[in-house]
């Protein structure tokens, strides 16, 4: 392997929640280029600002080395490549790799020997070596180096995976201090990958024994998360019909040492809610079903059912006609104090509402309003208006509704109304319905 | 309420793992009488062992004001009556609450009005109140105090809940030292009850709303855990299936500071793998189906067989008949370093080996061997010979194996042999399979 790091050129392949960062950190050492298909999103950054408001004007500056671009014709100078695409789920939650495979199509029309392509994206175990790297071979006409050939094979590309662990929103978790797995298809690609990050990562990295286990390791992450709020949300669900307030119960659980601090709700967002799906597919397609992880995802999937259909039981028993009723929804964004309104599930309980006739209104300080319209078909509305609503439901604890507090938001509804905390902002005696 | 604490006469009815600590702490400083039906532990208390290695015979010696009985009439005086008896599962993995019955009966017969009953039991939200409570006032012709009828009744007793924490062998977290959580059924003997433990719990305590919340909050603790390691041995499972090393995903996994450590591995216990089953079954009485709780404990309960069959097919890749074989299973103990077999799942794996008319020695230094062959019918063996085994598992990571090394182990085995090792104890490449 000939690859001089100080000398490589880095292409940072989509500039979303993941690659920015990523290209900012890279672009203060080596030089780098930062591609993205969305021409707006590249406008913007030329002109120093992050609409995902992860990266500040400042840090942007900072980050001499790195130029945007919505060219393909600007990356092909590049030795390294690193894939930080989306990898979302279809409509039948089966994995879309679509943006995975277009950016390895592009890739290899440009790849050269030695180069070195470094895949992000969280996908399932063996993704990367049974989908990408056989359109990286493909378009390039090269071989890919691994354990196997790299004593036979001279003309080759390397492959690497090292899995994102942006937590979006975080402040205190950032790229540089949260410690990076790293893996390569050779011994030698895999110390050069596991350099290149910890040349940036001052927290360090994990070199594991092979891109398999990476990808395997990234994907269980998300997978344990929701496995765990599932659990205290099926807790929610079976405590509410027992008559038992779930965060009195939690709180005295917490008091043990071991007991782990999870709280019931919507589970959205780009990660938690969709990564577990990657490992699903993996293993049903080798005819495992993995019952605990689909029970989960079962279960948060229908969190925001579950929230409507104790809040119709609410409205039924004060007498509010649910047919014709107007209701406010307080936050759109997956979760608190973020503009990311990526797969939020917000979504199903302003659906269902939709469904039986209720008129919805979304608010959300945080989240752009364009965005929600075209995402969503959402007009949300930038202030709601006093005495108007015949249930409020706090769906996202955003700061400024706690700032607002129980009695301004109260005043949102009419005389008779409910007020549905799911996000427990509230003190247990302040709304009349709690998840 | 009139009871003067330092003028208290505490009866501890059942002195295993649970209610020996505590009538060794309270005997430090209140009248304590010991009760257990077992006359042998009673026998041997009284001589200073406790053959649960819990409580050291110099501790003992220090709880100058306790005094151990199997007979009813010594706490017939008594006016506390803590319950720490036994609350195991049935055959059909139903709460049998026997023991829980019968103590609430004996105390009873002897209960007087102010006197103050605390369970300590695990049991399922709403069985103190709903069990336990209607014995004791059939008994004693006294009603209980509660929060409905304190200002209207006069003669009465006080019930409360206090779940134990004692984390068994574990010499670290120890009674006085876990934050104990508190309830009763009226504000005054729900505070007469958290005075009393925090006058022994150094930690202190968490005084509950109500005994349902304090019930729900001991039975969600080892529900969790016992997800957390179903979710562990799924992906075990898994990872086995598409050829991945389970732990290298792990320790890549952990570098990330929010996940979590467990480890796959047989969930037995008095705890883990029984707390679950209290809840769900108070679940399904009211037409609720925890998905994920029931998921976790088919799966865990499923280990023994998932690990007999690795064996055998381990065995058949290298042409060990299985059929009349010998197999040698280390640890019998259902945790490491602890002599406790109570629901230990490593039987699931000696039922199954002889089931397929293999031979199955079973070597444990830490269990008593009277124990095992009263529980279980198994006659441990003191010493494994060499040469003799045509499989080795090491099923309890116990530490005199793990002094013992790989090298010593493998000797047990025949030229050909399978050495399986469960729960990590050895490097990698040290043994032939893994979970």
């Amino acid at each position: 392997m000939k690859i001089l790091l100080n000398k490589s050129k880095i292409a940072i392949i989509g500039l979303g929640y993941v690659g920015l960062p990523l290209a900012v950190e890279f672009g203060k050492k080596y030089s780098v280029v930062g591609f993205d298909v969305n021409s707006k999103r590249i406008e913007q950054l030329k002109n120093g600002f992050d609409s995902t408001l992860e990266v500040e004007s400042s840090e942007l500056k900072k980050s001499e080395l790195l130029n945007f671009t919505d060219s393909t014709d600007d990356i092909a100078k590049c030795n390294i490549f690193v894939v930080t695409v989306p990898t979302p789920i279809d409509q039948n939650k089966c994995p879309d790799l679509t943006a995975l495979k277009k950016a390895s199509e592009m890739i290899g029309k440009v790849l050269k020997e030695g180069d070195v392509v470094i895949y992000e994206s969280t996908v399932y175990p063996g993704c990367t070596e049974e989908e990408c790297t056989p359109i990286l071979e493909k378009y390039s006409g090269l071989q890919h180096l691994n354990v196997k050939n790299m004593h036979q094979v001279n003309a080759g590309f390397y492959i690497g995976y090292s899995p994102e662990r942006i937590n979006p929103g975080d402040k205190l978790h950032r790229l540089t201090n949260i410690k990076k797995v790293t893996s390569g298809s050779t011994p030698e690609s895999a110390e050069f990958i596991d350099n290149l990050y910890s040349s940036v990562v001052i927290a360090g990295t994990h070199k594991a024994s092979s891109i398999k286990v990476a990808e395997a390791a990234k994907v269980i992450e998300n997978t344990q998360r929701d496995v765990n709020i599932a659990l205290i949300n099926e807790l929610a669900i079976l405590f509410n019909k027992l008559g038992i307030d779930t965060q009195q119960v939690l709180e005295a659980a917490e008091t043990k040492w071991n007991f782990l601090p999870f709280s019931p709700g919507l589970v959205g967002g780009h990660c938690i809610g969709v990564d577990p799906y990657y490992l699903t597919h993996k293993a049903q397609s080798i005819g495992y079903t993995p019952e605990i992880i689909l029970a989960g995802r079962r279960l948060n999937d229908n969190m925001g059912s579950h929230i409507v259909s104790q809040l119709l039981d609410s409205m039924n028993e004060k007498k509010i006609k649910v047919d014709g009723s107007r209701v406010l929804v307080m936050g759109l964004a997956f979760k608190e104090n973020c503009p990311d309104i990526r797969n939020t599930r917000v979504i199903d309980i302003i659906k269902e509402l939709a469904r039986l006739n209720v008129t919805v209104d979304v608010h959300d300080p945080w989240v752009n309003i364009d965005e929600a319209k075209n995402e969503y078909g959402i007009e949300l509305i930038e202030k709601p208006k006093s005495g108007m609503y015949d249930a409020v439901i706090i769906a996202v604890s955003h700061l400024q509704f706690a700032d607002l507090g129980s009695e301004a938001i109260k005043k949102y509804g009419k005389k008779t109304h409910i007020l549905y905390d799911v996000k427990y902002l509230l003190k247990p005696n302040e709304s009349d319905l709690r998840l």
